[in-house]
């Protein structure tokens, strides 16, 4: 057994707890007021079989990778400009930052 | 030293927090919202000396296990019964999970 | 990489928030409801280089460690004496409690 400790943006973590929930992972999220010192993040606790790490990270890596997203930025306030100008602007969303911890014991009563 | 992290229901974590007090344990409890993902768990992290880690085990296996609570049933919504009708049924409540981390350094300021 | 696990009381943690990001941590803070069952308190999970640690640690000590403040004591409600008759108490603030964890995989999505 393993315990995973897996911080990731508050954006992804409802889907990654439902696909934790869906593959059969055992996990506790924890209230973190910024995650990393950014707001905004979850922590999960996961414990899992020796065997099936690598398969909580890539199920991680698949729904919480950094990626670019477009939004629209916010009106300019150049009044040179029109005021309601606004133009598409790349966004860097996502991420997670995992610990892979050794267990001496794991138990359940 | 080891760390325990243990993931309880709510309806037990006061009366655990009274035992580690009265034990002398120093527990710390986290807010963790959905325990294992379903609703209504505590996450308590003890620093223990190993020597008392068994102890730590046996105190929440006491306080914490999985048991059957009989209660009374919702109203029942079958109309070709009174709708009023409840009765008794058993739900399981409690349960803990817990793993036991080694330390490199134990520190106290 | 080692995970260093800090619970120090919430007067202090802002301070060593601001800290951590001085100095290039990586830190996650939890809410911790009562950390070592007594209320107030915050638990920081910073990932960080083995030849690191120290430092980690060395700042926790300098913003958080156990201190005696001085107040003026609540008034007494001894009806011998002035009942609006306050004076200067020395009490401890402050305090950390530091777990350094080893790492089995360290990952960044
Ligand atoms: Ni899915
Ligand atoms: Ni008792
Ligand atoms: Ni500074």
């Amino acid at each position: 057994m393993k315990l995973v400790v897996a911080i990731v943006q508050n954006q992804d973590s409802k889907r990654l707890a439902d696909e934790f929930v869906e593959k059969g992972f055992r996990a506790t999220k924890l209230s973190s007021t910024g995650g990393f010192l950014r707001a905004g993040n979850t922590t999960f606790l996961v414990g899992v079989e020796d065997r099936r790490v690598e398969s909580v990270l890539a199920l991680i890596k698949e729904n919480c990778s950094t990626r670019s997203q477009t939004m629209m930025s916010p009106p300019s306030y150049d009044f040179t400009l029109e005021s309601d100008l606004t133009y598409p602007v790349d966004i860097e969303v996502g991420g997670a930052t995992l610990f892979v911890l050794p267990i001496e014991q794991f138990r359940q009563f």
